[in-house]
């Protein structure tokens, strides 16, 4: 970006402190903008505790409303300064911002929306764009790369675990019955599903020896499975590391990319490849 | 598949729709069956909420039999257009179709077999083939051959998990006895498997301190145990994504392997490689 | 080994039916053992439980006995046909088989000590002996392998994982106190332990608001670090695997190996490596 | 080091045994030590159990008073002997030593405050010094690295789980409540924790149909997302290993590299390799 043009006008000028963070003026609106989130989360947070909420409730309301007046400026303001405003309205961003002054507005109306303000800690996710952003950025990246490439190979996984907490379920619900706690399918499979993914949280529990044997298997199934998405993005990881390995050099006749970086010779083509931009 | 045939009776009109899902009626066949499926589990499972059941139980008992009703039609038709149909009817999907349907009847002499209609969800599998089917299919046999492969190093992980827990168990019935929960060998060894396998649900709990010392070992034992099946299926995913890259093709003047799958000309010496070669 | 012997005395002869499996007499030996160290082990399990203890009771200990009996003379036929008598009974094998007889005789003196019993449960290890062997032994020593070669990096994850336990319990002895179930050190550290290993039971929970958020960062903690030994683990698989893949070749003239599968020289004397040898 | 000094006064023979481990006096001081600190921890653990208290509540507090004083001496023997004194106070070792001889003194003022000598329990990382140290902290190193290259990976992974538990924590307030146990967003966010990193206690747990719905998602993203992290260490693990096995050396005759650590001679055309570039 040219920074050294002659002359901004305001607009110009508030855009680049509000979206961008390479400014002096741009981080620091930033920082003080995380300070606020958080801040916000922490005063809808105590609000929820019932001691804290006798004690210092009309400060935390106040401080609500503080908060609820700045983000719902700082919402003009983005709109204003921006050149697509349908853009960032639609944009993730420009969603989570709205939804970030609504409850507020519409706890006046229904008791209790202010909680919905925690949505604020999605704002939170700026952060990334403040602190060395291309690194989170890039690193993300790799990611959700290594996530994606494995779609096919978790949804197999998931639609098979699905299935299986399912029957597990059932069975669980046929074997035990109400009397055990499995009052019905449903809850039979969340039990199924508590119990696959090792959390175990003891509320529902086999009773009888059929069904001890029943848990006993699924648990054991549940342990090893993990192995199997933990395979998966071991492997996509892994070749997204290779993947970085391979030589940049560009055929200089056929110009296509993709070559070893040990390639003497196009593989597509046959034509030597340049020996001084393998160096680079 | 040769699709502009002439002329074409109506049993194998019939078998493209209900066995393949390449033409669009195939497709709307699979889709409207897939429906079904889910509607009809959803009615298994909403019909055991005793709530539920009490309020519209009629109206889920007729869906029942109207699911069923469909579902019979369906193995008929299958049944009838299908060539081989001793193949059909013994194959996993030909059974699971025909035990789809008849815990509806059996319900009619013994209360509470329509629960088992939750069988139903395993045709739910049938997903597979309608959404681009080969790529699933492919990674799915990634997932069983990274399995197969590991065959030996998951029985020995698994003896050596199963031998753990008995004697676990043992040791803790030994320990704490039936006045702590650990009332004989069975349950001690459940417990032991809840342990290990870190679901953890608290019904039963070492209350002495040698119990407890035992039970810690245990834990840090499955809790880091988990690492063995892990490595094994991420050094076996890593080993099947590297096959896939590489192919077996050798360069016809200088004899070099190593080349990838989509080289034309050798990466060393710049010849061509050998088409034929390449298709094995 | 040689079969085709002329003459054998009757010690060879059982020798090879007891310790060996790869004679018809030798096989059934050892299936017929397997069967009856399982039943063994059921019948101690089964002894048990209150309820059949006291309708089968007698019938469970005669069967009792007829294994002791079967496993004492089997444990005098090894000892007799063995020709290292002293290895065999300080092979691991030897002392277990010397211990799954032990307890049946200590139980005429100590009341419950037939429980001891179980450890017949090890004596099932030779199942590896029987079914391809080889196969489940090259396994067993690539896991062994893996887990020898990162020996110390699991030693250091240890005594870091024992360090966190021992702080984190104590901060949560001083922080919770005995009122809240954590009575003593060592509880407050085995509470740690089932936190840090994500097993959860939950007859003991932190109350206080302080308590609760070490415990959330203890279960982050635990929840992230099972990362490390999945990774060392996996990185060792991976290299022991890749060391199959090193070329079996050894250079003519240094007689040296270890050479990579494109390697035309030795790379330790520089002399050609034999090209027949490498297709082996 | 040189160890043939003619002549040593008794400062520095002191910094030999106190500070280093390669001597047979170092050796044996820095073992003595190790007990004291194991039995030091042990008396703490012992202490603060009722039982226990009450029978050798005196022996134990004299043991208490007997280490102190023996922690306190070395202190103050290190702090003589040590050339960098400020160094050494300001070193982790140096401040672990003095925060493990002040709980004694502090204790005779504020009841309970020994219970924070369990920091001895840091001393005994020490131990790393003793046993093949240079094996430990090279392992360790690898860790370190593996971790430290991963860092932007997992600060990324940890904000999507924070944001996550957040998120989590507040929907299952609203739609649980108070009367669930759910009586606050920070306590709702704490079970969120416990569910996410599958701890599950089971003292708070969800009871309506929407909950236990939510909470099924969170159990199977908590269960899934651990794949993450795993994965990201194993890539970092597997890389670390890759590099530690090929040097950087070119053959001086055909410029090809890829040769390993211990090459001798170029693997592709056979001459002698530079020894003097493979120092680097």
């Amino acid at each position: 970006m040219q920074k050294n043009k002659p002359s901004k006008n305001w607009k110009d000028s508030l855009y680049e402190i509000i979206f961008e963070a390479d400014t002096t003026a741009g981080r620091i609106f930033d920082i003080a903008l995380l300070i606020c989130i958080i801040l916000s989360v922490v005063t809808v947070m105590l609000e929820s505790v019932i001691g804290i909420q006798q004690q210092v409730g009309k400060i935390l309301y106040t401080l609500e409303w503080v908060f609820t007046i700045i983000f719902t400026l700082e919402y003009f303001a983005r709109l204003m300064v921006v050149k697509y405003k349908r853009n960032y309205v639609l944009s993730f961003f420009g969603i989570v911002d709205l939804l970030s002054i609504l409850p507020t507005y519409l706890a006046i109306f229904f008791y209790g929306a202010q909680s919905l303000m925690i949505i604020r800690v999605l704002r939170f996710l700026r952060i990334f764009r403040i602190f060395k952003m291309v690194k989170f950025v890039g690193e993300s990246n790799v990611l959700m790369q290594a996530i994606k490439a494995s779609k096919y190979k978790i949804t197999v996984f998931m639609i098979t675990i699905i299935t299986s907490v399912v029957i597990a379920g059932t069975l669980m619900y046929l074997i035990e019955g109400g009397e055990n706690g499995f009052t019905s399918i449903p809850r039979s499979i969340y039990w199924a599903i508590v119990t696959m993914t090792t959390v175990g949280y003891g509320d529902i529990a086999p009773q009888t020896n059929l069904g001890q044997s029943l848990a006993a298997i699924i648990m054991i199934m549940g342990y090893g499975i993990i192995a199997v998405p933990t395979g998966i993005v071991s492997a996509e990881m892994i070749q997204q590391k290779s993947k970085d390995k391979l030589s940049t050099q560009c055929c200089p006749v056929c110009l296509k990319e993709g070559h070893d970086a040990d390639a003497v010779h196009c593989k597509f083509c046959g034509s030597t490849l340049n020996e001084s931009d393998k160096s680079q």
